[in-house]
């Protein structure tokens, strides 16, 4: 998996999720899709916590690309961390890294990459990264963290 | 809606939830169907908590029924507060009530009932209810609560 | 369980759905909210059907209650026959009967009954039944089907 | 992207796949965990087609890695087709091609690839890969197909 420099990786956001009974599949672990949902709810999390408009009516985020590796299983009951990284930031389009990790930080769960577009809704084309997430991408820029304290 | 005498109703459970993103639906709210997940994912912290054998290969619980009157939306981000009691024990089933509330206790989202039976899973008979569960579901017996303290 | 008279029920959709091995759970067999997922399917199926404005800015369905009482598990791999019918017509509201059953109607999955209400989406407030809903309701009525010849 | 070399893919599978409702989500297009779903359910059927053990108590396949690039938004209603294709056989791991594209072929919505290992269940050690399994990626095997003639 050839992957942006991770050496320059910007932490972004740490976001702790609860396993749910229903995140299973009949294979009594985690299903595979259910990762893509945890890594979208710590992105949205990260997004709505940058303090800055990063979606309007002539620009919204689309994913262009998911990439998981899977390490260990998930099981229920439980609860993950996701960690965000910034890998690269591109005219439009930002690559953020990702990490799955149980609460206690003792295991990886998986690990990978995810490429966002901002587009505008209306034509479906390109634009430019709004100011307020190129800003939240920058080095020393503030972790957004959600946290239970349970 | 004919229900069982709520008066006689035992606390059983309060579970805290968080509301995903992917539980809205493209109206903007959470689905009809994700209540019943936040339904069974409370149950089975109860079952968990009860501090007793309530399956194994000989007996299992079904659901039997679902009954769910919707009061009021739920958006993201937020958390609810499952809370469960029991409003009915049979031989081989239990009538569970549920009220489905805002965290800060000042929305009530969704109200009604569930009915569970136990059964053989080898031949799908009912059998009797694991005593472990008849105990948890008398009066005074203790409430399963699983808190976010954030 | 005390239901509107079915005996006045008329036929409204009849839509065919696969089951898809996501919709199963831990307990290898599909989870009861999936339920509810394959009853707003045939119901969005029914009102795309019925030839006239069912929802607009003005007019919205939303859901008051569902009731389902779970006959037979429905395993993977499958193909499940939702069947719909109107069991009341108010000013605002309908009462939806529903029946899930193997595609070769040898089996009864599970059966119940949905109300839906129309709102005024800006505040909330119940509004007329839309004609086309209302006629779409009549005994004679066109049923909408989904088959899959397959 | 670094992919395997596509010129030696051998065609597995082509499966049809009906969009449901629920699968979009509050931007009213299908969920981009979704797409993991749809290729989970194109993977099982061509495994439980291919005549042979795949699975049982000594091996089972975990998925080790997905890669989608989402190519065009997906609607409702809507059919896809899921065509999946042998991009390499390893000595306990597959990595299979995937694109997700319209019914009438005329639009691509993703493409990508996932990579299965076959481990032993009781300790987590991968294993040969079943020869059922490699037989069915050798060129010239029977294309697996799911056809809805609706």
């Amino acid at each position: 998996m050839i992957i942006p420099d991770v050496g320059a990786a910007v932490a972004l956001a740490r976001v702790e999720i609860d396993v749910r009974w229903r995140d299973l599949d009949a294979f009594n672990h985690v299903n595979n899709s259910v990762f893509l949902t945890y890594l979208e709810e710590a992105r949205l999390h990260w997004l709505a916590g940058i303090g800055g408009a990063w979606i309007d009516a002539e620009r919204a985020p689309v994913i262009a690309a998911t990439q998981v590796d899977y390490r260990a299983q998930i099981g229920w009951p439980g609860r993950v961390v996701v960690t965000l990284s910034c890998l690269r930031v591109g005219t439009s389009s930002l690559t953020i890294g990702h990490r799955i990790g149980s609460a206690d930080d003792a295991l990886l769960h998986s690990e990978g990459h995810v490429v966002l577009v901002w587009i505008d809704p209306r034509n479906g084309r390109p634009v430019a990264l709004p100011d307020a997430v190129r800003v939240a991408c920058e080095p020393g820029a503030r972790v957004v963290e959600t946290r239970h304290r349970g």
